[in-house]
Formats: C-alpha cells, sequence, structure tokens
C-alpha cells in the first residue's frame, strides 16, 4: 500500500511538473508579450499565422513578405516635435559661432534666442530651411559620425531619455516576431534617410539597405584622390504622403504585404499595401494614453491622425488602442 | 596465398574508390567550376577566405559583406547594343500605330525605316528620346508585364537565344559563391530599374529591392479608386559612372567590400569600393574573347574600357581575361 501511494505521489508530482512546464513554455512562446490579447494581438497573429501556413490558399513565399514600417510615431514617440527637428535645433546652436548673419536671419535668430515656436512660425519653409542648413554641406561619412555623436549624448525634454530608448517595445517584439517567420522589414519613413541609418540596425535590427526615407542630393568627387559623397542643400525626394508608394517601388520594387503606420502620411502606403492582390495587412498606432506616452490624432500638427482613422474604420484596417493594446510602451518604464 | 592476393586486391580497390572519390569530392566542391585555374580565380578565393575567416584581422561581418555588380558587360553581354535598347526598338514598332507623328519625327522616323544607325545619330539624346516614349506613360504593373511578354519571345540578333540566356555561367557561380559565404549581392546598373527586376531574380538569384538601376520618375494616383504608381515621361536618376556611388548610397546606405564592373561606367563605384578601410576586392570583366564572345575595350562605343582598365592595373584590381579566365561562357554554347 505504502509502496502504491508513493507511486501515485510519483504520477502526480510528474504531472504536476507538466503542468508546470507546458504553461512556462506557453508563456516562453508569445511572441508578443507586451500586447494585451485583444483583437489588435489577434489580428496580427492570425495573419502570420495565414501567409505562412504552407498549403494555405493565402500562403506567400518568403521574398514576397515585405513589412514596411513607418518610424515617427508608429516606432519611436514623435512629441513634442519629431525627434530629427531636435538633432536640427542642437545642429544650429553648434554651428551659430561659423553663421554669425543667422543672428539677424529667421528662423534661425529666433531659435538663437530659443524661441522655437518663433522659428516655426514660418512653417514647412522654416522647417526645409533649418534642415538644410544643419544637414548638408559635410561628406556622408561625417554626417553619420555627427548623428551617432548627437544620438550618444542628446536626452528628451520631458523623459529625459537617449532618443534611441523611446522607441515602443510591442512594436520591436512585432519585428523580431515578422522576421522570424521569414518578413523581410523595411523603414518607409518621412525622415531623413541618412539621420535613420546609423542607429536603425542596433535599435531595430534593420540594415541600411532596407531603410527609405527623405533624401537630399549628394554628389561624387575625389578629394585629394579619395573619394567622397558630398551631401548638397537641395531636396531629393520626400518620402511622405503619396511620396511613400513611390519610395517603396523605388527601393523595394515589391508590394508590400503588410504596413504599418500612425499619421495621415502613412495612407498612401496603406492604400498602395492594401490594393493588392491576396492577404493583406494595414495597421494604424493610435496615440491613445496621456499618461504613459501622449494623446493625440486629428487636431495634432504632428503625426495628424484623421483620414486615415476614417480609411481604416471604413477598410477594417487594425487599430492599435495604445492605452488598452499595449501592456507596457518604454522598456524605462517603471 | 590465395587468399592473401585478395586480400591485397580488395586493400587496391579500396584505394582506387577513396582516391576516385575524394578527387570526385574536390571537383564536386570546386565552386567556380566554369573558371580556369589562374590568377583570377585565385584572387576572388583568396579575397573571400580573408574577409569570412574567424580571427582574421580581414574578417568582415556578414551584414557588411555588400557586393555590388554592374550588369550589361559585366552579369549578361552587351553587344552589338545594350539589350534594353533593342527593348525600346521593339516597342517603337509595336507603338507607331498609334503615334502616326513619328513618321516624321527623328529618330522615330529612320527607326521605322529599319535605319537603326540614322536613328542613333543623335547620340544620347536621342536614345533618351526613345526610352522615355516607349517606357512611360503607363503604369508600374503594366510596364512589368510588357517587360516580361517582350523577354518571353525576343531574340539576340547574333545568337537567336533569348536574352537571358546571354548571361555568363562564370558570373552565375561567382555570385552563388559570394552568396554561400555570406555576401548580400546588388546590381549597380546604368540599365533601367523597372527593365532589369522582371526578370532578375529568377536569372541571377537577386531579388527586385537589390537592384539599383536608372529611373524614371513615377506618380502616385488612385484611379477609380484604385493605387497605381504612373511612369512619368521625365528622368529621375542615372545610375552610371559619378552617379554610381550615389545609387549605392542611396539604395544600399554601406560602401560595398566588393564591386565588379566591364567599363569606365564602372569607375567610380570601383573607387569608391575600393576606398573604405579593410578588405576590399575590385574586378574587371574584360571582352577578349572575339570567338566565343566578343573583343573590344578602349576604342567600343558601347562597354569602353579605357581609364578603369589604366586604373586597375596601377591599383592591381583584378582583371578578368574572359578568352584564358573563363572555361565557358554560356550555358547555351556547344
Amino acid at each position: 500500500m505504502k509502496r502504491f501511494v508513493s507511486v501515485r505521489i510519483a504520477h502526480l508530482l510528474a504531472l504536476c511538473a507538466f503542468l508546470l512546464l507546458s504553461t512556462f513554455a506557453q508563456a516562453q512562446t508569445d511572441p508578443l508579450p507586451s500586447w494585451n490579447d485583444g483583437a489588435s494581438k489577434k489580428a496580427i497573429l492570425t495573419f502570420v499565422k495565414r501567409v505562412t501556413t504552407k498549403g494555405s490558399p493565402d500562403f506567400v513565399p518568403p521574398p514576397e513578405r515585405i513589412a514596411t514600417f513607418d518610424n515617427d510615431g508608429t516606432l519611436w514617440a514623435e512629441q513634442p516635435m519629431y525627434f530629427q527637428f531636435f538633432f536640427a535645433l542642437d545642429r544650429v546652436k553648434a554651428l551659430a559661432p561659423q553663421h554669425p548673419e543667422w543672428k539677424d536671419k529667421e528662423p534661425f535668430a529666433s531659435l538663437l534666442k530659443g524661441d522655437v515656436k518663433g522659428a516655426l512660425a514660418g512653417g514647412d519653409r522654416a522647417m526645409l530651411e533649418l534642415v538644410l542648413a544643419t544637414h548638408t554641406g559635410m561628406s556622408t561619412e561625417e554626417f553619420e559620425k555627427i548623428v551617432k555623436d548627437w544620438l550618444a549624448t542628446a536626452k528628451h525634454p520631458v523623459t529625459k531619455q537617449p532618443f534611441t530608448e523611446m522607441v515602443y517595445r510591442p512594436m520591436l517584439e512585432l519585428l523580431a516576431y515578422l522576421r522570424a517567420n521569414g518578413f523581410k522589414t523595411f523603414i518607409v519613413s518621412g525622415g531623413g534617410i541618412e539621420f535613420m541609418r546609423p542607429w536603425m540596425e542596433k535599435t531595430y535590427g534593420i540594415p541600411p539597405e532596407q531603410v527609405v526615407g527623405s533624401s537630399i542630393k549628394t554628389k561624387f568627387e575625389l578629394r585629394d584622390g579619395k573619394p567622397v559623397l558630398v551631401r548638397l542643400p537641395e531636396v531629393n525626394f520626400i518620402d511622405d504622403n503619396v511620396g511613400k508608394p513611390v519610395g517603396i517601388n523605388q527601393h523595394i520594387g515589391r508590394r508590400p504585404i503588410a504596413a504599418f503606420g500612425n499619421s495621415d502620411g502613412d495612407l498612401q502606403m496603406l492604400q498602395w499595401t492594401t490594393a493588392g492582390t491576396g492577404a493583406r495587412f494595414a495597421l494604424i498606432v493610435h496615440h491613445t494614453d496621456a499618461a504613459r506616452e501622449w494623446a493625440y490624432d486629428r487636431q495634432s500638427s504632428i503625426g495628424k491622425l484623421d483620414k486615415a482613422l476614417d480609411e481604416a474604420k471604413a477598410k477594417g484596417w487594425t487599430v492599435v488602442d495604445m492605452k488598452n493594446d499595449w501592456k507596457r510602451i518604454f522598456a524605462f518604464e517603471q
């Protein structure tokens, strides 16, 4: 009898161990642990299963599993203004001693007095002028070093975190999950292509050749027999709105099967992606969490989400409610 | 004694089998069987070993193993004229009924009379006019279909082979060998990016997103609610000469460690590649085989190789002598 009981106990212990282990394994294998269970997470998992299941009518061969991601407001934050613009402001300050004429010239004059709002009163034109004045004139290699040096020390004005820490954990998990399922992940952003490339490989696991963005023209020159590419103060391409499908076609040459954005600037990319044949996926990150991040949409000057939100609802695209869908937004939380 | 002899014979047979098998295995594992043993083949094998040997001072991590290839004259033939130009000529004939005005307008008039030389008397301007007239006005998807349909039936005027059969076997082996060693292979060609992408994945194993080329502008439009990209009669980018490093930087964003070309149009790409730090490799395909292919260099209007040949000699770049270095050029030979 004693012997029988021990055997029963041993069986029970084994059963418990099995149950514990399988629960643990299940927790371990959730590919999106920072996402709450809900419609958004389910839509992602269902789509990936559909296109990766061999023999399924929706199966997509790996080379065609192209996924494109906007950056500002989709993979990292964009408030109180685009991070690249903080970079431009710091560059104006750093370069001011070499530009005495800026003291009397807008938008530089206001900026140097600390009046960012005044500087931006000139709208897109002022913004472009600031970018061209601070992003050009040097070689591509020199610019890369300037960006890296800035990122190593610059801090976000509200969170006091390095800008590369202001990336969304749920989206990092999503990038890794898609890649683990044979997707090739691309950035398609209105941001400067050479402002993004120096840090995206480390932060997102996306190599420079998979980054599409806005660009200025460059010119090949031999300097003392050494070839350089000089950055010219002339716009080459604006990768936003109607520019996004153009940029996708130019760089990737294949229509994505999944696209991820957060604003009206992403609308055409989502339209272009979902207009293809076969299974398609479109997702919009809706900024609804004023406590952990920011809450904004139709009225915002940065990352305005209005038309794309209406179209998402009309077409059944996935709209992520950051407040309710995301368990944890930033790695530095708490 | 008889027994002893049989054992000896068995041993000898085993030895013979071993020798035969190891010779066979060696032949099997030669990654470049269409290359004769010589300086060019050795230079390639040595470079790949240097950058892929862990712990070697020249080791390059896989993400940085970028190799760029010119196309015309480097991966496929380019005589008696660039193959894309045969496409343009066939398109002029196909479109002529819709363009009665072409009968009195150069370069179309000469061309429609069968006078290719006369049509080309207008030089680059005439060539550009022919390309813009035949390559634009349709959507990107329509253009892709036109290219594919043409390639399915068009034949090279001399060899009577489909153009996609006019690819160099030794270079196909080289592409595969580099990829097997962790390289990412890119096309960087003066040819039209959307003329090349439809067939390169199948022919070279290079996906559309790794093809860099010349391009015309495109415009995003909604046609009956369906998004299309319309090809405009306006040059966007010329990916040749000084344009090649610009195109590499724009699309890849990382300097190649190896580059392959055949003409002066590739010189700046080779300069840009070899000016980087660490181990670098530059190779020029020299057309020296008038019997199996064509022989041309300094005096040729197509694929002129003059300055780049001098620089290759001065800098010790690898120059492939097609006649002596390549065992077999085309798959259809004999």
